[in-house]
């Protein structure tokens, strides 16, 4: 046996040890060799070239004498099926018992590597432990392979500690590999799959680097509000939040229940009809004025009666109309949102504590039926920093990208190797450009000119100055043209928000954003407009409500600094590093126009 | 001058020094001296004891002077008022020109201690640098103070960049030290106090800790959905997220504009009571039947035209009321609500990437009027396990904290000085002694039996199994019996949700909560239910739908584990290490009953 290098890590809180400290080594795990272990994890695939052998002392290892004597593996489909086999127990050099072998490769989401793990039938029924998907705890002794082919060593079963079975004829992710198609509807069970898996892992590494850089460039995280009564954008676009609606259930319940004491309206009109018929009759009849008269009060009776009803059925729908409509009776006493933009709340923050940065949720309800596929709810990084300008947050931007990216490269390779694999094979050589050059910068009017020169009737819209770029000209630009992320600054101020600082040209403001191959839009920042008249004429000429900017204002009535910021599209980094096109997948539970089930 | 010990930080990202790097140091910034820099802050205060001085070419600062010459105090009120004083600047000994000074404490938020700012009159107009919460962005040297008192060095200004002005009249934060009361009502400017800035801090810490703690143990951090349609408590407590009412306030707007077209049923309802009293004068004076005939024909006809107009208006009102409780054409198709608890949804990641941890918003709606001071929005740390019993989720909620309240202690010590200060002079100690000791555990059956002992009538209500502890309980055992944080454990099943594990004997199930002096819960975790039938019996009994909880018993059905989780209550946390008392004062934004604004 080899001399153990090191010695495993065992799990704090967990009785085993995590795969990623044994197949997860730069040596794969064979240093490790002669180790006892407790391992956990989901089966991901059971070996079809089961084999049989006759086992001898010195080798305890299927697989080798398989490949020396290949008449076994027919003995082997004979005797045991094809998921296990007969293997002949020996002891001294001599048979004694028939025993049945799996190899089970599993996993348990610290890496993509998986462990091998042998596994007798002696041990555990074989049928239960070999599905896709079964839960095992075993423990075992890690060996060597002698002749390695992708994996140097295997897990050799002593105990099976515990097995969490398969309903297999309900499980959706049967086979081993698995498209993202196919596990999209199955977010719960999503992590289970290879894809699923690496996306998490991607996702934890891009946020605790995104806290690296933030924490270490002496920022402080605040949490912002996701509840806010600020309506900045069109309502229309805002989830609204309220605890009225229920109220309105119960009234409903109640209203229900009372109806049935309730004389019915139904009738009423009924005994309306019939008695108008009467009255007819009696009128073509020409009979006894006495008669119509009374038919005639009758009638009146009725039609009061009605009324009266109806009078109050609606006053009650009214009633609880108003209760609805009413928000100085809901839970905040006034309309709440969601937060689609932490933003103006963030720059309160730096305007105090200098840096700030925050890592939160941001909604937005488009209803448009081509928005269908966007994210209703989606993670972004906001960032304000004080006595910073324009350049300031586009150095920070530009640096922030970066270093996730390097980071990303560094501690996700085999992640990586995935994704080059299954999704986009040019996502390595995508990351390693953005580390290693620095973003062009250009004016948006400069990237008005790129674009004029390049269209030869080559987009739908011809750009023009005063109007935002369409997705098809932050593609050529960024992926045509540069090749790489791209900073375009100075917008004209009618498609910036009223906060942006006025140039003195008074046309242009200090807005950037950064383009990316593939995804568009990574990054929206901007130096914010310091000056009180300036930013309260702006916000004005937006016909937005005064009073809930109030304290925004405040910002600039008291000591007042330049300041700066950006926000980071998180799931658009996501999709910017993988390569991956559907932006369900990079995010766990995905919630869009709907659907918002699991 | 000294030697320079080391160089100033210049930050990336804004060009100034950082407060921190300067008066944060070890030497509070004396081997900086000579150094010249750019800072920026706020004005925190602005001295009182402003005196002239005759400068000397050796001496140049005033203080010193001030202090030898005592007579010159009165000189300089009589000169210069109680912000700025003369100075008589010299050369060579040689007076020249006379000059006022002010000496400025600002602070940019990086840490509790502000840098004094000497600037003189000719810089600058000193009337409008000197109020609290002026903003200044000062190029100048840094000196070390002959005589240090309170400071070592100060900020010898010798050009003034910026200015941000205040508007003193509607600042409501003039006080140089303010009330946590005073600065609640202003969560926008509270950063600018030292409090609130400290709390920023101190928050920022324990956030930056919690990553550490779970990166450094393997845990993945993913992100849970926020939107949800589990509705897994009484909907009561839950707000509703929805499009539906804006759609509402549309209605309400078109209806209002067609309103006017018809015609008034208020004035068909006068017609027919003019219309009645008629008929009654033409019944009581008996005149012609074909008069009264007429007259109740007009009449019939009226009421017909109210009817018409009642149903049209109710039909109206009903299809509002259909297209409101209609949540089929809601924005997901169905109701949904703001998450309560990631820990479902966090359990099918844990189920996959065996140890997972998220940190993100939770919601509760409690319209209870005792509840006004709860927070509508919170922030939690959820953490899950796979293959993990009940010890191994305690063992994890234990060193967690314990490595949480160790950091603060080694990050934040000039911010835990400022709460020992003006808040609770105990909370140092209570953070040394939750590192130093192990926190007892005891079952909640042991509880029961130190309060039944304890009891001598000093509980408003006696403890009693299979009833949950009361905040008095808690404080007993937590604040004055144990004196540290208590881990409670094996609860009564029926007062812990239906997915924590039943033990064998049926009655207990392995919950545990963390119990902490001051705040109460800090922690509240559990094993859950891993077994298939176990769960399902006891979601059935809980008579809450099957229907939404298939994904969830899919973790069951398909490769089930032992899991194990907690849920730590970060405000709480900020609570107990700081000893506020008040929740709102925590949390940068808070929402509560009747209030989210700003």
């Amino acid at each position: 046996m080899a001399p153990k290098l090191t010695t495993v890590e065992h799990l704090k809180y967990s009785k085993r040890v995590v795969l990623k400290s044994i197949v997860g080594r730069d040596d794969g795990g064979v240093g490790l060799a002669g180790e006892r272990v407790v391992v956990g994890g989901w089966v991901k695939s059971c070996t079809d070239k089961a084999e049989p052998v006759v086992a001898v002392a010195d080798v305890t290892y299927p697989e080798v004498l398989m490949s020396r004597i290949p008449i076994l593996g027919s003995i082997a489909r004979i005797l045991g099926g094809r998921k296990s086999v007969p293997v002949v127990k020996a002891e001294g050099g001599q048979s004694r018992t028939v025993s049945f072998v799996a190899w089970l490769r599993i996993n348990d989401g610290s890496c993509v590597a998986s462990l091998q793990v042998v596994a007798e039938s002696s041990l555990y029924p074989l049928e239960q432990i070999t599905h896709v998907g079964t839960s095992v705890l075993v423990e075992g002794v890690i060996v060597k392979i002698p002749a390695p082919k992708k994996h140097s060593i295997e897990l050799k079963a002593e105990k099976i500690l515990h097995v969490g079975s398969m309903n297999i004829e309900t499980y959706p992710l049967r086979k081993s590999r698995l498209s993202l198609d196919t596990v999209r509807s199955y977010p719960h069970l999503r992590p289970r799959a290879s894809m699923g898996a690496s996306v998490a892992r991607i996702r934890n590494s891009l946020f605790n680097a995104t806290h690296l850089f933030f924490q270490s460039n002496g920022f402080l995280h605040v949490h912002m509000p996701i509840i806010t009564t600020m309506s900045s954008r069109a309502d229309a676009k805002m989830f609204q939040v309220s605890t009225l609606l229920n109220k309105l259930v119960d009234i409903e319940k109640t209203d229900e229940k009372n109806d049935k004491e309730d004389i019915n309206i139904e009738v009423v009109k009924d005994a309306i009809k019939e008695k108008s018929a009467r009255i007819e009759e009696l009128k073509r009849t020409d009979s006894n004025k006495e008669a119509l008269i009374g038919a005639l009060q009758d009638l009146q009776k009725a039609h009061e009666l009605a009324l009266q009803l109806e009078e109050k059925q609606q006053s009650k729908a009214l009633s609880v109309m108003d209760k609805i409509l009413d928000f100085s009776k809901d839970f905040f006493l006034r309309r709440a949102y969601l937060s689609t933009s932490p933003e103006l709340h963030l720059e309160s923050y730096a305007c105090a504590l200098s840096s700030v940065y925050t890592f939160g949720p941001t909604f937005e309800a488009d209803k448009d039926v081509k928005a269908a596929k966007n994210l209703a709810e989606r993670w972004t990084i906001d960032v304000a920093l004080a006595f910073a300008e324009l350049e300031d947050a586009m150095n920070c931007a530009e640096d922030c990208l970066k270093f996730l990216c390097h980071k990303f490269l560094e501690s996700c390779p085999d992640d990586l190797i995935l994704m080059s694999k299954r999704v986009d094979n040019n996502c390595t050589d995508r990351l390693k450009s953005v580390c290693s050059r620095p973003f062009p910068r250009i004016t948006y009017t400069e990237a008005l000119d790129f674009l004029k020169k390049a269209d030869d009737g080559k987009f739908d819209a011809q750009a023009e100055w005063g109007i935002s770029l369409s997705r098809e000209h932050e593609s050529y630009l960024a992926d045509v043209f540069f090749k790489q992320p791209v900073i375009i600054y100075e917008y004209p101020k009618e498609i910036k928000p009223f906060y942006v600082r006025e140039a003195d040209n008074e046309k242009t403001v200090s807005a950037f954003d950064i383009i990316a191959p593939k995804v568009g839009v990574l990054v929206q920042g901007s130096q914010k407009e310091e000056r009180l008249k300036k930013i309260t004429t702006r916000l004005e000429e937006t016909g937005l409500s005064m009073e809930q900017y109030e304290w925004y204002l405040d910002i600039r009535r008291h000591g007042t600094v330049k300041h700066s910021g950006f926000s980071l599209a998180f799931e658009n980094l996501v999709m910017f590093v993988t390569g991956i096109d559907n932006v369900k997948d990079v995010i766990p539970f995905p919630r869009t126009r709907g659907s918002a089930g699991v």
